[in-house]
């Protein structure tokens, strides 16, 4: 059973960047071109970066919405709930739902940042990310260090960039890096490579796990015409799967033995299955293959990869072939996928079965472990 | 447990062709382009067909070789048990590994014959065709109908030809079309158009479940570089998973509603996830989405949908989420995912603690029952 002083930890929600995010920080030179909000025709809001209109908040802040009202159009900033961008509305919403603390994805910048990989003025571009990282580190979770966790981004098309907003971050707080989950996929190199070592290193240094959002490693498993984007959801969980896979055969926990990588919203009833398939074939290629012979995919993932989940009764059936200690809650506000206001009473129910020592590891004990928070 | 006198149905293995399947059988004006057997400089072997080298033998032809001699070179069919390409040595093997009858997929035709599919020529591609159903029904499951289940290709770039050759084929006895798990991933219109329903709807008439194979939707999810290959294999599932979202949001079982689906080779460990997230999403996203609102997804899987393992202790466990119903066994002779001669021994194993009439679904009833094939 969930205990009722049980604080609970999400490890992924999501900034609706206000609009004054960038304009407030930037430097003079780039404020024509730093990121603001225009008002279209419509009367909906959009982002207007760099001469592109990029995104929008549809199923990205539906928060309290019925999924009657569910759909692709953009909105606007008063469409809703002020606890998407403003921190002070957020803490409110967060106790409606029972949540206590929060670790916060980008919006407008991507999952990793990607929206400014992609632009093209690659100085103004790592500037963007200087200033989210400190509207995150010093507006949103300075407002209560104690209820949102911060996390960063950094360029990461150029690694001696990275290493040091990487460094600059962690001295200022921050306890995790959002990063990619297929850089290979993107064109850049694989983790296969050593190119990404000394952000790894740097990382591992600082103790700062990588989170990884599902899609921050390109497009996730699309299929066909009608009904693609409903299928593109359900898929979700693929891209953490081909993470997963990747890393553990990689030669990136060998080189990083105290690293960790936590999956974001890739559900967690798939690791059990995935990790006896992975040793599996292991057993069988290990000898031509060019992996590591010697540890077995699933003795690596106990103490690198961690898996989250909004709900998934499936995973926590499983949980001892998971490990207790790998498995971390995410309420997903204000995305599609969240329960909210009824997080804490859906959360409940899916762990009406689980002890509550294990319950409390995983709502709260692995969170505050893994990412260095204390309570 | 597995009762001794269960005899095992093995839904997903492999024939490699003998070199003279279409010599024998393609009308003379082919013969100067009929797939045929070259011996290369290194003394293996290798397909020729209509010009083109194609394929090799490597990982699809290793049954009773140490993973230690595993690898991607062309061998030649003195490098492999006859039991590969010739039936009665395959009885034999099947007798040492303790399996009763198997389903056959075509090695150099491709899973769903796709190698014709890419062929220039489709006037001879579908003489392949003709002429490889005609090898499986008349040769190879003919040699002992009790012991070897006719599973057959259709020309399937041409609807009208494919109907023509599924209803040819069913009335000489064949128990299965081998289809695509993913049409649209190779061009072609998806699941949710029209396009298929001729052939659809022959195969429902005449009972024939579509076998799809991963790999037949186009290449399995890829990755990184070193360990590429490796990588692919663990995450063969996916593709199956994909095809399992695709099809239970499509159109087709609305339509057929007798029509069944064999998912070969992607395991059923990640079922009970993939059906708790797909039902979590449709409950969502139905109200936007064009997908059918009114049946949840997980009770269309009931009845038109069946996922096959080879060594999937996770899936065993979880087979009440799964459904007693919907699993079959699979050797994947001579492929190197199967365990021969070690099957019967590594299955019973994996079903200790499974009830005997459960276990006499899984590896016999359920197949007999879904192919038509009675004992």
């Amino acid at each position: 059973m969930l205990p009722d002083d049980a604080r609970i930890i999400s490890v992924d929600d999501h900034v609706i960047e206000h609009p004054r995010v960038w304009l407030d920080r930037l430097p003079a030179k780039y404020q024509d071109r730093a990121p603001r909000i225009i008002r279209l025709e419509d009367g909906n809001d959009a982002w207007l970066y760099d001469g592109e209109r990029s995104g929008n908040f549809a199923l990205n802040a539906v928060a309290g919405k019925h999924p009657r009202d569910f759909g692709m159009d953009p909105r606007s900033y008063s469409d809703m709930r002020d606890g998407c961008h403003d921190v002070e509305a957020r803490l409110k919403d967060m106790d409606i739902e029972g949540t206590w603390a929060q670790m916060c994805f980008p919006n407008m910048g991507g999952f990793a940042g990607s929206t400014f990989w992609r632009s093209k003025d690659k100085e103004l571009a790592a500037a963007c990310i200087t200033a989210y990282n400190d509207f995150i580190l010093d507006e949103w979770c300075a407002f209560n260090p104690e209820r949102q966790i911060p996390l960063c981004m950094v360029p990461f098309w150029d690694v001696p960039a990275a290493v040091k907003e990487a460094e600059r971050v962690a001295a200022k707080g921050a306890k995790s890096i959002t990063f990619l989950e297929a850089p290979h996929r993107l064109g850049l190199p694989s983790y296969h490579t050593d190119h990404w070592d000394p952000l790894l290193k740097v990382c591992e240094e600082a103790e700062l796990p990588l989170s990884v959002h599902f899609g921050s490693g390109g497009a996730p498993a699309g299929t066909a015409e009608d009904g693609d984007m409903f299928i593109t959801i359900a898929l979700f969980g693929l891209n953490s799967m081909m993470a997963m896979v990747d890393l553990l055969m990689s030669p990136v926990f060998y080189k990083f033995p105290t690293l960790k990588f936590v999956l974001a919203e890739g559900g967690i009833g798939w690791i059990p299955y995935l990790l006896e398939r992975t040793d599996y074939s292991w057993e069988r290629h290990r000898y031509w293959c060019k992996i590591n012979a010697e540890q077995r995919p699933s003795e690596l993932f106990d103490d690198h990869i961690f898996g989250c989940f909004v709900s998934d009764q499936t995973g926590l059936n499983e949980r001892y072939q998971i490990g207790v200690n790998n498995i971390l809650f995410e309420s997903d506000y204000p995305h599609s996928d969240c329960n909210w206001p009824h997080t804490r009473k859906v959360l409940a129910e899916q762990l009406r079965d689980v002890p509550d020592d294990e319950a409390r590891l995983i709502v709260e004990g692995n969170a505050r472990r893994i990412f260095n928070f204390p309570g």
